[in-house]
């Protein structure tokens, strides 16, 4: 009771933090904030859209005249409502799931960009303008501060109050960045999780969805069932062992194969 | 040369006749058109992704606050500039392929909302807010009268010209249906594909998904190599024999399960 009350508030708090930085930036509505060609607009519509229905692939950098959309979309308020509308469905089917007494039915989310937020670091980024920064990204994944997405906290905190074990599984390397992303994720409250499942030295170099397919299959054989399995990008959602449901959360900055 | 010239012939009067068309019915560019409240649009942009997505499965009917924003879309230009940036793409994909000398490299394209457009009739049915009609959508589909779908005509020429063996693949009933599906594709200009395929007795019942595995999988057998399956439907991409790469064109209208 106490620990759900704690979240409500920390969930809240996140909220206003997030539209105090939309405020402090000067964003308007998604429709008017920042100054896009029609043309451009247009264009970059059609390139999201790709993107979000895997038609594009294997994209390395946002085309250079989306950078205003993309700035718009992901502060100017659609973004953070996309989510919202996507975690309303992944609930109700969650909540038509009868669960057995096993404890044995479970759940996977991503971990950047589907449960805490790399949207700061890609502002420096120019929303995915430029291109894959690795040194970069360390650095900023070391600091331990990407914020909770607020949506996908409230999501997680139902699927376990409901009695789902929940794995997050990511593609961060569990030597370099594991104590970090453990405390990044405890901080915004991610708490009460199955297990994060890292990428250990066995899997370096391997695309996400070879890896996560094995992970996913470790999973299957211990006896899990997979009901729903939830990430920013399109390589979360392929390969074997998907589970009963895939869902894809929006994220126009960068493409993961 | 000259049935490529009668082909873009056709191709440039079909782009008049709908930029007529949408002139008539007083459509101004996407974002001004029909005046639906920032709320409705916000929400019906998050159902648009969503379905685009694969999200949301298995909707019976549009949202009836969407009406508006998916006439706009369908109507006000987006939707023809998705299409045309999708085709694109499909083209920069299939400019990189080798064909083989044995003339078995194929390609699967659907039929309805992909080859050519029910957009006329579903207008008629508040762009997908009333319910599946199969007695208005079957007198509709005898009439013949459905138009390509320009940029996808071009996309169809295209990969004819290169080499390809296209495969219209589509749900339609051949017994009831057959002869009219044919006639409306030759009138529109799509001539010259290895083979019409519709649903035969046999197939009766089965899920497009179930169904459209089936002829692929023959395809697959009798030696062909599956380098693209274009379709508006999720159903259409799913399954098994999937080919080599898919594409997801955008329908807000329908979903076919």
């Amino acid at each position: 009771m106490i620990k759900a009350m704690v979240h409500r508030i920390r969930e809240v708090m996140i909220v206003l933090v997030v539209a105090v930085y939309v405020k402090a930036t000067g964003a308007k509505p998604y429709w008017s904030w920042a100054s896009v060609s029609p043309e451009d607009e247009s264009y970059c519509l059609s390139w999201r859209l790709a993107v979000e229905a895997n038609n594009v692939r294997g994209w390395r950098t946002v085309p250079p005249q989306c950078m205003g959309d993309i700035e718009n979309y992901m502060v100017g308020g659609q973004y953070f409502r996309d989510l919202h509308f996507l975690v309303d469905l992944i609930l109700s089917y969650a909540n038509e799931i009868v669960l057995s007494d096993d404890r044995m039915d479970a759940w996977i989310l991503d971990v950047d960009d589907t449960c805490i937020s790399n949207l700061f670091y890609y502002k420096g980024k120019r929303y995915g303008c430029d291109p894959y920064d690795p040194a970069g990204f360390k650095a900023w994944a070391m600091r331990g501060v990407c914020p909770a997405i607020p949506s996908v906290l409230s999501l997680f905190n139902k699927l376990i109050d409901s009695g789902f074990k929940v794995f997050l599984v990511t593609g961060r390397d569990e030597e370099t960045l594991g104590q970090a992303t453990t405390d990044n994720l405890h901080d915004q409250g991610f708490v009460g999780y199955e297990r994060l499942i890292l990428r250990t030295a066995a899997y370096r170099g391997q695309s996400a969805v070879k890896y996560k397919s094995q992970i996913r299959k470790q999973l299957s054989e211990q006896g899990y069932r997979i009901w729903g399995n939830v990430g920013d990008q399109w390589s979360d959602l392929q390969g074997e062992y998907l589970g009963n449901r895939t869902f894809k959360l929006p994220n126009p900055m960068y493409f993961v194969p």
